[in-house]
């Protein structure tokens, strides 16, 4: 196998399932469990690449179907791929574009062949295939590139559910067959089968006989209660290959993230931390801040005296306040900086409480800190 | 004199009014003439302080009717002053507060001892004197304030204008009377008068004996033609005094810049390059360019090739075209980044080439390739 993508085990924590590991790409290297920033359109919102470096961002995701419909993959092939395009020169992973298309629901039709749905912008048809999928993310020229899926929603009928995972499993080999681009671009695997045991099993056994080199658990975080989503996680990352990375689709508050790779998983993406910060909430060492709260007016101290981002190392929470107040963009710049390294920096020190064998601990100090998991009370696994 | 702001000559044109000269504030040295971006409400739109040094911005204006109605004078005052407050620490100057005021039309009342107006963001009721004006300045800790006075607008009668002058010249004389900090504070006298010479004459007259340390001209691009402004600059100038700054409120083209520099201007500002890059329009070399046009749809070289800054040098026509597209804030950033350092180049090649005495060969290389200056046409000095 010559796969683009290797995965690197360096350490096993010894109380969870969690992983330090190093994920290898054409555009270098991933150290994990990592974090990974959202760019939906060829930008992470309101940020430079720099800047993006400046907080240690090793990887960013983008989506396929909002660059499909603008400003078309053609486009991006012609600039040179969307490295290139957006003038990021490490890891991206791109979706397939599923979740977007089967999102639109009535918007929407499915069948073996592919999905036709109606565009979000301007309403023009079109129809996405596996084949057709892989053929945009070829054009973008993204690391790691993501198959094909249906992402049912919950609740949904075990039937159903059954039928769409094992057509899902089928439009994987049809995405693995028409990479054209092997060398350069990974295909992962995204297992499905909702929260039904049976079919988790059944969609991890198929797929990793389709030997992709990096699996993901899918149809999570789709409105479950946090308990489930656990329980689906705890029977179906120990189906998943050790020797390949894990990958989370959809979760970006600081407990979940450290909740799943206390459980096996290696990345994780998520809108959150960038979507409420241009709303200006942030997330602190102590909890979450409501920046335009009137309390702040004349608070002079940083967003989190415990962190070194730009943002905190400048500027007071009355300042950043007025900013949205006004609505100002730096207002929104500030916030995103402070998010992301936030969660970027939680990873690092996850990470080194790999490392050094003490993630129980870790995971303790945090929650004590920075509020509880709603879900702790709840937990056979792990607990504090 | 011990005044905190000192204007030094360095050379003068031989061909036109033109001159090379120093500023030196509390907060530093600015070299004039100089293009000043606008920094409203306490933050250069969408540009950290860092980026502004980047391109190599010596001083920002900021906004004393905004900044008092919100956050609140106080409020930047308790924050250790504006330079503290927005992390900035070059040279800031600030209006007085005048301008928006008067902008208020039927919201606001005149009368000897200051204006009543209503605020444009809740109409509450407010009454500003040169007095409040110098306070707030004062409590912004700015390094150049400017004089409280009323613009009038275009065209005014003779009468009214004379009495408006009239009475921004005896407002003069309370500003200076009320400035509490006068060692690291400086204010700058405001030359009324509108369209008529003798009322210029006796406004340059009268404020010259208050002995500012600089000296603005207002009143002027309230709608007038370009021809009536250039004629009231070509006698007012002259009426100010050599050994200081002469300040022009209210121009950002590159045209109007190099006009007013030849006229003897030392220093303008405007919120117009930063405007219009929000709006996706970019001043280049070679004239203005609307980026969201379909024509840079594969358009992959830069903004301006001839320009070094960072948004030249990283990003295609087509990509930031996309990010306008689809309203993604580095769209803005990046158009504003551009037009900012546009226009600051734009004033160290003029500064340049009245060191080298070739300024009306500048003018007119600029003019070939930007494309005409309207007024052109009309001008009996200067010509190309
Ligand atoms: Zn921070
Ligand atoms: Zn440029």
């Amino acid at each position: 196998m010559n796969s683009p993508i290797k995965y690197e085990l360096i350490k096993e924590s010894s109380e969870t399932k969690a992983r330090l590991g190093k994920i290898h790409t054409p555009h270098g290297e991933i150290e994990t469990p990592i974090f990974m920033p959202v760019g939906t359109r060829a930008t992470v919102k309101a940020m430079t690449p720099e800047e993006l470096k400046e907080i240690n961002a090793q990887i960013i995701l983008s989506n396929t179907y909002h660059l499909y419909l603008k400003p078309g993959h053609d486009i991006v092939e012609e600039a040179g791929g969307l490295h290139k395009f957006m003038n990021w020169d490490r890891p991206i992973l791109t979706d397939s574009g599923g979740f977007q298309v089967f999102s639109l629901g009535n918007m929407r039709k499915i069948n073996e062949d592919g999905v036709e749905f109606k565009s979000h912008i301007d309403g023009s048809k079109h129809f996405i295939t596996p084949e057709k999928s892989i053929e945009i993310q070829n054009a973008l020229g993204s690391d790691i590139m993501m198959a094909f899926d249906e992402c049912v929603s919950y609740p949904s009928d075990w039937h159903y559910v059954k039928d769409s995972m094992e057509r899902t499993t089928r439009w994987a080999k049809r995405c693995k067959d028409a990479n054209k681009n092997p060398d350069k671009q990974a295909i992962f695997g995204i297992i499905q089968g909702g929260m039904y045991k049976d079919l988790r099993e059944q969609s991890a056994r198929e797929l990793l006989e389709l030997d992709f080199p990096g699996y993901a658990v899918g149809g999570l975080s789709v409105g479950e209660p946090a308990d489930i989503l656990m329980q689906v996680l705890d029977y179906t990352v120990p189906l998943m290959p050790a020797d390949k990375p894990r990958y989370f689709m959809g979760a970006g508050s600081p407990d979940y993230l450290i909740e799943l790779a206390i459980r096996g998983i290696d990345m994780a993406d998520c809108v959150l931390p960038t979507r409420i910060a241009r709303n200006g909430t942030v997330m602190t060492s102590r909890g979450k801040v409501v920046i335009r709260n009137a309390k702040h007016k004349r608070d002079f101290t940083p967003l989190d005296p415990e962190c070194s981002c730009y943002a905190c190392k400048n500027y007071s929470k009355a300042y950043i306040r007025h900013l949205f107040n006004v609505d100002e963009i730096l207002g929104s710049r500030l916030a995103t900086i402070h998010n992301l390294h936030f969660l970027i920096k939680l990873m690092e020190d996850l990470r080194e409480s790999i490392r050094e064998d003490r993630v129980l601990e870790f995971r303790r100090d945090f929650y004590l800190k920075y509020g509880g998991f709603d879900y702790l009370g709840k937990l056979d696994n792990y607990r504090l």
